[in-house]
């Protein structure tokens, strides 16, 4: 008879919830890199994060029931750092690095909780919004945009049988299970997992990760999750993402400011990180106009990462501008992360194969990939576009135009005065699927 | 942090095996049903039955360690049926009727163990027998089967990681569902699980049988294994096989008694059992020969299982029969359960719709398909063609002619005395994959 603890079962009992969100680990690299450099430069300046759901179809309010949002998202103002966890991120290296992160600032992160939150319904939609100092708000991005996918994919599967639900997810393993043989075919492959925020869920994600660490050998060089780097043992992989120029160009007082402002935030980043850190994003204005604007300096870093440009058109303009600025590319890394699956991996692999260094970050197509395995049909699934994006800093409207029109976040008028300080040249819509 | 059961580890550390054999229930409902009729009429009488391995090419001493093999067979004879299987087997209806079991014969069963076994390797092959008493021998069938073909998976995975084993599992999960979907558009079909004897393990047997309850609903009649019966509130099924009528022309002292042993065999059945068991499984020494000698209180009978034949023809065969002796098929049943996959299910039933009452036995094609599933590839994983049949009775020669020349048994002496007897009409070869 196979034996019940009843500790545990008892314990069950009493679960107010299934807490989504159980550490602040549980986010992505990139905000504790940024949080560090905010925290010892703008921690008072005044953000306002909100979540932005693209696919306007699937309308959440319908979907997400109210209460348990707030459940999740009250449960995520309750967790602290844990002694642990601080620890391991005193002691562990990072890219190579020791003591990436200051001991003042782990001392602050020792008293750091999730501030506020805002929500009401709209129009269908949730109107979820954090506003308050930057070092605080921008930690919401990750866990917010879990937690509402995860109550969505719970929302679906509810009330589902057993088997039917061991089926969704086998069909879902043998599917991730058919790209890692595919992926297995590409020798100097370097994949890390994205897809913290868009995932189905966190077992879901963590099962992913580790799949990919059986499947893919050395070809899996981590995760952006922290909480599953520590705990798989794998590397915390990540740079820096579009809050920092568009909190700068946010703040710029006039267009020249603002056309600098790209620029000022790599001056600030390289202040603090060095080696493989050293990667553009280049694409928050358009990366025509970062290109044609940046000093010889950027060329000195270690990559970019395309994030909404055709990828292998953006790669073949990096290499052409580090080649037009005398840098040899074959020393440089792309990192591509903009909705890729394994065809388009194998695409820009092979196409840029020997003539940069490559690395790939694979998001939603990993974490959240069940088309096809839903035994009810339907698309309850489907991943959602879903965003969580700074929409103001001390008052004053954020603005991403990015190299994808259908990308772009802002009010339409300073969207307009932000084409006319950084032109139009390069961009291209293309669909946002995820 | 996941609670250790700290018991149940330290209790894991002790074992001496993992059983594969872990009650004498695990065994077909045939034959408890078959032992009661043998223990009230010939419990004396000497069978030996004989493993099997019609897949040559499988050298089954080279995959399964004998020591390992010697281990479960061991195990499996220190198995008692318990109380509590016991009770429930004299307190469950079987085929809606109550006191399936006399009391004297579940006493008996009380003291039962599995007899010895002989074993020793042949040209890479185990040639294991169980000599002695039929009532006790005939219970080594289902369990040897088992152990043999569990120890060649077990050999087959060992080693491997664990998520490519999760792999394994989900493909082959997603394939049943595949296979369950299919068969959900039967609006009358009547399925149960006959894959006790040739599945890949016994937790797989019982994935399986709990995914076609939750899948198939009331199309699911019941599993042929007493224990997952019991466990999972089904209907057990099954009536008897070729032992019967292998034993009694075995023992018949000439070829007028050997020719009427079929017709014996169902006298002695009858006299037990009635309803839904009255099943005739015709093909012992070919059904042709069968139909052509019945008396015509046969066709009072409620069914045929044609077990070696091509499903259509032997259906058609038997309808003829029925229609030849006065009697209406649409009150008969026909219960095909000779390598049936879904394919064969679906053509069969649609063939059959309305002329005449169906049921399906799925045996391997349920409980032992990885084909397509083996992240490694190769065939380590297809199943064999094993069987354990009777060789054997009061020192003499058992034949099996079948239906498919290719599924006979015997010593070819008496296999030609046997054709000369009943005949070679309607003898068709077919390639024997499960």
């Amino acid at each position: 008879m196979p034996l019940t603890d009843i500790a545990t079962r008892t314990y069950d009992h009493g679960f107010r919830l299934d807490p989504i969100v159980r550490s602040l680990l549980d986010t992505d690299f990139y905000k504790l890199l940024m949080l560090q450099l905010i925290w010892k430069r703008h921690r008072e300046t005044q953000v306002t994060f909100a979540l932005i759901n693209r696919t306007r179809s699937v309308r959440l309010a319908e979907v997400i029931d109210e209460g348990e949002l707030r459940a999740q998202l009250d449960h995520a103002r309750t967790i602290r750092f844990t002694k642990k966890e601080l620890i391991w991120l005193a002691g562990n290296s990072f890219y190579a690095r020791t003591r990436m992160f200051r001991p003042e600032f782990l001392e602050w992160l020792a008293g750091f909780r999730l501030p506020p939150y805002q929500l009401h319904v709209e129009d269908g939609q949730y109107a979820l919004t954090f506003a308050g100092a930057w070092a605080e708000t921008t930690m919401w991005e990750i866990p917010a945009l879990a937690i509402v996918n995860e109550l969505r994919s719970r929302a679906a599967t509810h009330g589902r049988g057993r088997f039917a639900l061991d089926i969704l997810y086998a069909r879902a393993k043998a599917k991730i299970w058919e790209k890692v043989e595919r992926l297995r075919a590409l020798p100097d492959l370097a994949l890390s997992d994205f897809g913290t925020r868009r995932r189905h869920g966190f077992l879901w994600q963590r099962w992913c990760v580790e799949a990919l660490k059986e499947g893919l050998g050395e070809r899996f060089i981590g995760t952006s999750n922290v909480l599953l780097a520590m705990d798989a043992d794998l590397e915390a992989i990540g740079t820096n993402a579009h809050e920092l120029p568009m909190v700068a160009a946010a703040l710029a007082p006039d267009d020249a400011t603002l056309r600098a402002a790209p620029y000022r935030v790599l001056e600030e980043w390289r202040e603090d990180y060095d080696g493989n850190l050293l990667v553009v994003l280049p694409d928050a204005f358009g990366t025509e106009a970062f290109l044609r604007d940046a000093p010889d300096w950027v060329a000195d870093w270690t990559g970019f990462r395309p994030d909404s440009a055709p990828p292998i058109a953006a790669g073949e303009r990096i290499i052409r501008w580090w080649q037009d600025h005398g840098r040899d590319p074959r020393g440089k890394l792309l990192i591509f992360s903009d909705g890729m699956d394994v065809d388009t991996i194998e695409t820009v692999y092979r196409h840029f194969q020997g003539r940069v260094r490559m690395s790939f970050g694979w998001g939603t197509n990993l974490t959240n990939d069940f088309r096809g395995c839903d035994p009810e049909g339907g698309d309850a699934l489907a991943p959602l576009s879903l965003v969580c994006k700074v929409v103001e800093a001390n008052g004053r409207p954020a603005v991403k135009l990015s190299d994808n029109p259908a990308k772009a976040t802002g009010d339409p008028a300073e969207v307009a005065r932000y084409l006319s300080v950084f032109g139009e040249d390069g961009r291209i819509t293309q669909t946002v699927t995820v």
